[in-house]
């Protein structure tokens, strides 16, 4: 009897690494598939714009759906190839969203960048948002195989998930910090799960359906990739108020500066501790803060122990994942590298 | 031998009012699908909020693209019920694309009332456009029967001509009137088949889809409804210049104020006319124009041969919808209905 020999994984970079240059010739013809003017405004987003010198190093976005579309594929017992086109349409959707919520949310920058609203303008940004989301619809409604159709359907449920999440999030900021219109933590936690959940979601459960898996397994992976969405939105939420200006690319405590309500500052309001009566106190102006009432703000959010509250958020989702991940039969050498990127998106926080 | 028996099929409006009320009820159906805040300003979009004490009569608009689809559908020998599902979804598309299209043009009012992103703010316009798109999707994604996939991607390659068409519009904005950069009538009609023309044509396309019709009755169906929502533009233009503000609801000459770059405009442009170098004067400073120097440049644009030009491309336009029918077997009494509408839609014009 020999025991097994330990042999060290890829490591989450690597993996990472190795979907994108899967993905990523896909990806390029797809973009190519638009209007130029609005191949550009992807090609920007995506960070491939190197006409003006190329995108500072980091600049590109780690790739975690795509590369969750393939390793799902891979799990449910498919080669990677068989997921790609369900990759790209999520990538596509990724940057629709992400076009159509910086107008939303009157985002400039975004990965120290002009975001694509404010460098070409709301309406051809609205428009290439519009272009982008029909690619991905296009993408896979033509995809070959016998799972093109199904994976519409997965497509559709999600679009519908996301903006449902957006709508909400968008109606948070005119309600109030406290009394019974406050938004609770549950109503963020709905929130996080269909705005951020759903596309994290869909690439797995896409993975799933692209590889004909069946549907029990189908929805365990897109559980685990809503799960690890909404575990990346707390770690979001932590680094829009204690992130490295250096790393995150945002002023310190940017958030709260900009009164957004994420899930830190709810679960402090929520919390009985004394913290949280003086930041409802210093929040309920309304007004936007300046540094050193953010500075107060942030302090009074972890005193009230918001920060912690998210931190167990987060892992309490990376902890549903790995069961959802657990509870059906996948193939191990995918498996393994799916549970590998989970700490690694994590620890960003930390 | 008996000479067959004239009778004089149903009036357009009374085949309009028939197909409104076969996709009403599926399309409140979807609408209810939405969250709530975007169902009301579906809701709103439609003309259906009577919360208000009711829209006024005739803001509801005709109902052309759903009442092209069920009519394709039995021109292909199927019952108008199997395309309720393509209504659906090019009416959903055709909200969508005013809710984005109103917002990238600045547009404030439609139909005498506050456009959408005027009413309830350029975030919520957007999103709620997303959602619709997203419906639109689904709904067809969702389609019971085996037509399902194919409807999918017909209605995508639509919208990628949509964005594309849309794309142009907004980039002639910014080009000049005369000169080598000018925007020639050839090109306005290029983005007037994609713009408008799409959606007519999938609208038409669906219905034939809809029906298992074969590719080739599938084409012309599609085709015919690109001539018409090519003809279509065409009066809209012309209605956009020297329509009865009582009528359309929007001040006397007021693409001309806006200076907007319509077809009559173009065609005027581009004629060796007198008028037509004092046209290119008059534009070509870059102001809006006043209400004076609007009646003005009608006069010249009318002058120059650009109004008949446009009437021109509209009947020319219509006689190749009546072509593309005429060009695959169809059932008699739907081609009937359909030809019945085309004038119906020309004669708002004269």
């Amino acid at each position: 009897m020999t025991s097994p020999s330990v042999t060290r994984g890829p490591t989450a970079p690597q993996i990472l690494g190795r979907c994108r240059d899967l993905v990523r010739p896909a990806l390029a013809r797809a973009v190519r598939q638009l209007h130029p003017w609005h191949a550009e405004m992807a090609a920007y987003s995506f960070g491939w714009d190197t006409a003006d010198g190329g995108p500072p190093p980091g600049s590109q976005g780690k790739g975690v759906r795509q590369a969750l579309a393939l390793l799902a594929a891979e799990a449910a017992g498919a080669p990677a190839e068989e997921a790609v086109v369900g990759a790209v349409a999520v990538e596509l959707i990724h940057v629709f969203s992400l076009l159509h919520d910086d107008i939303m949310d009157g985002d400039e920058t975004r990965r120290r960048r002009a975001t694509v609203w404010k460098a070409y303008g709301t309406g051809p940004a609205i428009l290439a948002g519009d272009a982008l989301f029909a690619l991905a619809v296009r993408t896979l409604a033509e995809a070959p195989g016998p799972h093109g159709a199904a994976a519409v359907r997965h497509l559709a449920a999600t679009l519908a998930d996301l903006v449902r999440g957006q709508a909400e999030d968008l109606l948070f900021e005119s309600r109030p910090w406290t009394g019974p219109g406050a938004v609770r933590p549950r109503e963020y936690r709905w929130m996080a799960e269909h705005k951020t959940g759903a596309l994290l979601g869909c690439a797995a459960g896409l993975g799933g359906v692209l590889a004909g898996a069946p549907s029990a397994t189908v929805d365990a992976l897109a559980d685990a990739g809503r799960h690890l969405g909404v575990a990346f939105q707390a770690v979001d939420d932590l680094l829009g108020i204690w992130g490295d200006p250096e790393v995150t690319g945002k002023p310190v405590h940017s958030d709260l500066r900009r009164l957004k309500k994420t899930y830190p500052v709810l679960a402090a309001l929520a919390s009985d501790r004394p913290a949280a009566g003086r930041l409802a106190v210093l929040l309920g102006t309304g007004d936007p803060l300046d540094a050193p009432a953010a500075r107060r703000a942030a302090g009074l959010v972890e005193e009230a122990g918001g920060r912690e509250a998210t931190l167990a958020e987060a892992h309490r989702h990376l902890e549903g994942a790995r069961r959802s991940l657990k509870s059906v039969p996948l193939a191990p050498g995918a498996l393994d590298e799916i549970l590998a990127l989970l700490p690694f998106l994590v620890e960003r926080a930390v």
